[in-house]
């Protein structure tokens, strides 16, 4: 399974409110316990992980990441309970479709691959 | 199920052997019959329908697109057997995966889902 890579986008509009970046994201704030904490562990910037969150809070009937009153770059933020159970459903998607992809069509297309590319002739 | 966009990538080492994008291209050539018109057809330049190609022909057991011999730009392409059979089992995992994807995570999850973005609040 390790030649499969399959990537869950949910939408709101033309908003992503869910993709595997942002549910990474959702783990690192739940760990770290502040915004600028989980972005420096995804390698990201502040601004570009603030702009995720506001993306995905703006997406769903309730916030999934709640920060705290008055708070600047560097204070706390925790996932909510909505946003635990957007979380859990969303990997337990994933692991669904990752476990039924694991199938004839797959099985044939894994065969039919190359283990590394072949070095490419002169145009 | 129109809020979800699956998105299945298969790998040769570190290449994308197959894509959404490269499966369109394909059925784009065996329509069209030649790289020039898919890659017209498709909205981008020839250079990089060639080079999606040439990255596909390098991934698999077999090429996957076959050119007229000395060929120039605008000349003969065709999707090979081989290419039909690998486009044809990637169309069936996609299928089987959107369709397993209606599950009751999904539903959850779309319940959820707000049906257009809420606007920013100003940071």
């Amino acid at each position: 399974m390790q030649r499969l890579k399959l990537k869950i986008q949910l939408y709101c509009g033309d908003e992503i409110a869910m993709g595997p970046g942002k549910a990474d994201l959702l783990v690192a704030i739940a760990q770290e316990g502040s915004i600028s904490a989980a972005a420096r562990r995804m390698d990201m910037s502040y601004r570009r992980a603030w702009l995720l969150v506001d993306a995905m809070n703006r997406c769903w009937l309730e916030p999934l990441v709640e920060t705290s009153p008055g708070s600047a770059k560097g204070s706390g933020a925790k996932v909510t309970a909505f946003g635990d159970a957007v979380l859990s459903h969303y990997r337990a998607l994933q692991s669904r479709l990752q476990g039924t992809s694991d199938c004839a069509d797959y099985k044939a297309l894994a065969a039919a691959l190359l283990n590394e590319p072949k070095v490419s002739q002169k145009a």
